[in-house]
């Protein structure tokens, strides 16, 4: 049986490596591209800690899609996984370039590989493409106003997409996290610092975090073909946080 | 390694079979137990079709639980599947009977369990618990509103049980199926029928019905430890009908 | 111009007294009745209280629909007010008659009004119906599972009943009430106490309790005609707790 | 009694005329701003045809509350209306462009008026937003996936602003319409035409379109103190075409 072919985006962060150790785990062939291996350095580390995967150096989402297909004459699983650096502010003093760099990077970025992806999909009659957002703004992140729009409006794209394409047989879904331990936005050596597990005792049902491996399986899930009748959902992963 | 112990109510129906399926596959041991085990014949049949589950016979829900813990000293998982025989009925002429049916069978028979199983859950410090119940109430269906109030309730039970047990590494979630194929709601001779196939293209984005496996594949998903820090969610699996 | 006709159930309780002052003050002629009024002392302070709404007394919904429109000739409003005592238990010592007296009181009653009240508002091709429910099953309120159970299913009739309604020119929506000051949960004595104002500013983002005229000023604006393009909606109330 | 102040952002539009009518009929002192006054012409009718209105010319968000402030002295709500022309487009032809002006009308411009208003408020000690987004996300709309991204990410924005600066007696509010008669997006000579006839008699439970009467009474309502327990929420407006 030939493997499935899937594209990570921005594959050293946030869901990245989850997603990288699922799908191999999995049997599928793994394309990773991201921003950060201009750096010839950083790129030559995450090749080596990742064998088994083809690197597609740092490229614009419609240029490693077209990659990856040129390479490997499909894509079956597109998962944009897409994170930023936070800059808490109150509302007052909250930054529109860093807005902007937000909605670029977490709305629009995954906008723009969904799109390249969309026709080798509708070609192939099917594809699956998963957005890696944030639980966030379920709830409402106070001091993170900008960063849960730009994380809404990637899920609301999510929904939006979905409905479209369903018909070819393309499913498009949403992981939502919080709390999910990762070096981007819960690194581990902060987690058992007193503030953060009295955070999580408060704040979280299941009081604690979520650990990588979890992680693995849920995008595990979602990426098998058994899930396809799961569509136009995003699936919180946050311990009970948010529902 | 010890097998893990799981529960399944009502098995003949809806969920039932695909749990057992799931499980068994998974390497559980699997309790089942139904109202129609009273009927000898019922019974039988289904031990014949499922040699490798224990049949509970035809006992209250927390009769079922008690005599799981009695028999295996634990319970690991309690997939509480419920359904009703349907009576569709415009508002003004529902019966007030099949609602208090609908209510008993679907939105208090899952807490019988639920509440049978807990205390034993907290003594092992783990335990998960899903509810069957639908995707209906989301977008509300029409001459169903009785049916979609039950199901309504047990997600809504679903939810608050979950914010209450979370910290005893209790996990409750739900799934909420439509256009599922399956004997009890969309059996496999109807679907291909003209107003289904009309049905199905207009309400159902992926236009199509679920499979029996993709069902089997949400359930295995759920049950499995690695999904542990997904708590207090319906998992909708409906296609993207409802998001 | 002729007046309009409210029925308002449960009156003495809950969101009652703020609907009589609401649409009293919108020159409505206002009916009430509720069980507590087969207590005959009760009825007449009521009545004593309120001198301008006609008492049907201590009548079922059904019956209690049947007079409005007996005496009036019509119905135009129901708002259907319901309440039960609370009994707060972990669910492992939650009762099962608890539990069904919430489901009769909560999720039972209002369809029971509504259906009574959908054939009048056919013929009269306009109507609106009003449920209150509450916000606790939005996020799922620990040892209240049952009756969170209760209330989400009273939401979830509310949603479908809209959906099957709308096209004759009748709307259904609730109110999702939380923190909000009144004698049935949130009585006055009790909002100044310490636990209570630790609570209300932990948990609620305005960090005070809803006055009973903030009640009366929304129930105004979903019985007015101006609001009917508002349906099947659930209008949470409860300071930002829930959204 | 001083009059209280509004501004309404982009008033010539969508839900500017309506947010107009009602605050000046609730006794408001209205400030209005618009990019198009920019064309001297159409300014000169505007403000013709509203001659109660402060009318600010074409200025930035940031500079028409300061505006405002400096006329007025403090600012009581903001209405943050926004639209900008639709691009109706699958998604592998949609342009980058489109959904970049997208977010900058739509996501971008409510923040910017919000972070200049909110400084204000918070020294009044109270104060009202409410954005105008749109029901469109809640369900997804094929061909718009980067108008339901832009929309949904005002719509999260809000959530998330309301989390934050409720204990500062600030309410953070949208309205989400669809099918909502309006020059802007469904202008009234097309409302009668057969292929809208059809598709609202298919899509919106309510079989009609909203008219400006009551979108002008769901701002008056909103605008008012005694909604103020009311923060956090989308308010749908759409017929019960989602909820």
């Amino acid at each position: 049986m030939k493997k499935k072919i899937a594209l990570v985006t921005l594959a050293t962060g946030y869901g990245g490596p989850s997603a990288v150790k699922a799908l191999l785990a999995g049997g599928w062939k793994v394309f990773c591209n991201d921003r950060g291996f201009s750096d010839t350095k950083q790129c030559k580390a995450f090749a080596k800690a990742n064998p088994k995967v083809k690197i597609l150096d740092a490229l614009e989402p419609e240029k490693a899609v077209g990659a990856v297909v040129k390479q490997a004459g499909r894509i079956d699983l597109l998962f944009s996984n897409n994170f930023v650096p936070l800059y808490p502010s109150a509302v007052e003093t909250a930054a529109l370039d860093v807005y902007r760099d937000y909605l670029e990077g977490l709305t629009i970025e995954p906008f723009r590989a969904a799109r390249a992806a969309v026709p080798h999909m509708k070609k192939q009659k099917s594809g699956k493409i998963v957005f890696m957002t944030s639980a966030g703004p379920m709830k409402g992140l106070p001091n993170l106003s900008t960063y849960c729009a730009a994380r809404g409006g990637a899920t609301a794209l999510m929904k939006a997409l979905a409905q479209e394409v369903g018909r070819f047989n393309i499913q498009v879904n949403a992981i939502g996290p919080n709390y999910a331990e990762n070096p981007t936005y819960f690194p581990k050596h902060i987690l058992g610092k007193p503030f953060m597990r009295k955070l999580i005792k408060e704040e979280c049902p299941i009081e604690r975090y979520a650990t990588p491996e979890e992680m693995v399986a849920l995008i595990a899930f979602l990426a098998k073909e058994e899930s396809n009748f799961i569509t136009s959902q995003l699936i919180p992963f946050c311990g009970g946080w948010a529902s």
